[in-house]
């Protein structure tokens, strides 16, 4: 367990961003990063906010004919990662990326406005939910200090 | 070769951001990501300018006793993205790291101000270069399309 003043942090940095970068590992063993709408944002995605408890547990809507859904069926291994420019705060979380099969899940994740991305809707079978569990994290404070530990 | 039209975009993209994301794979395998100064910013850092062609090769200032420096000692996979959230548009770079052994070049890199990252200047052993070689790309245009190939 993390100390509460630091989960506060945590949990404020988790919030904030409107974009998060989800690393995976590609089939070379080389890390691929790319921008992903942070769903746990509340402003953005007011209505998902009961599916992020302490923000450690987190998911993310993708295609599924993307790259990275290949690359966390052959290896989970992930990290998310969270910076608050303004205030110079990084909160890197590692741990591993499943694809949930749970059409309840995914149907309870649907907003109406991703027909952009899944032009067949809910059930386009190119609309797939990703969940990402921690397992630890590395925060760095922005003040030269790095503190890291089991979640 | 990657043709000209994209070449401009991808110039655009790689100077435009103050903080990029520099990804590495750890020990366990997990790959971790942290946002670092973008020394190819030509307003952030207008005297470095000469050491960046075609942005396809870069470079980090980082402390020689962090993390990322071991791992990259042990696995030199990396990789650096840049995002641009108004434009929605966001570049890969996959390669490796080299850590820069050349004091010449060491020197020449450095700005007065680091010294509140390294308090000794110039000559403080926790001062690393890092040295990112480009292979390949991955550029996602903003219109739900994804470019990639080798460099």
């Amino acid at each position: 367990m993390i100390e509460s003043a630091l989960s506060e942090v945590f949990t404020q940095l988790i919030a904030t961003p409107k974009w998060i970068c989800l690393s995976s590992v590609n089939a070379h063993g080389i890390p691929e990063t790319r921008a992903m709408m942070n769903l746990a944002n509340p402003e953005w995605f007011p209505t998902l906010q009961a599916f992020f408890g302490d923000g450690f547990t987190t998911y993310f809507s993708t295609n599924t004919s993307s790259e990275k859904v290949q690359q966390f069926i052959q290896n989970p291994n992930a990290s998310v990662y969270y910076y608050d420019e303004e205030i110079f705060q990084g909160l890197l979380l590692t741990g591993e990326i499943t694809i949930v099969a749970d059409t309840r899940i995914k149907n309870a994740f649907w907003q109406d406005d991703w027909l952009m991305y899944y032009t067949l809707g809910v059930n386009d079978p190119d609309y797939t939910l990703l969940k990402f569990h921690s397992r630890a994290y590395k925060y760095y404070n922005g003040n030269y200090e790095v503190k890291s530990g089991a979640l």
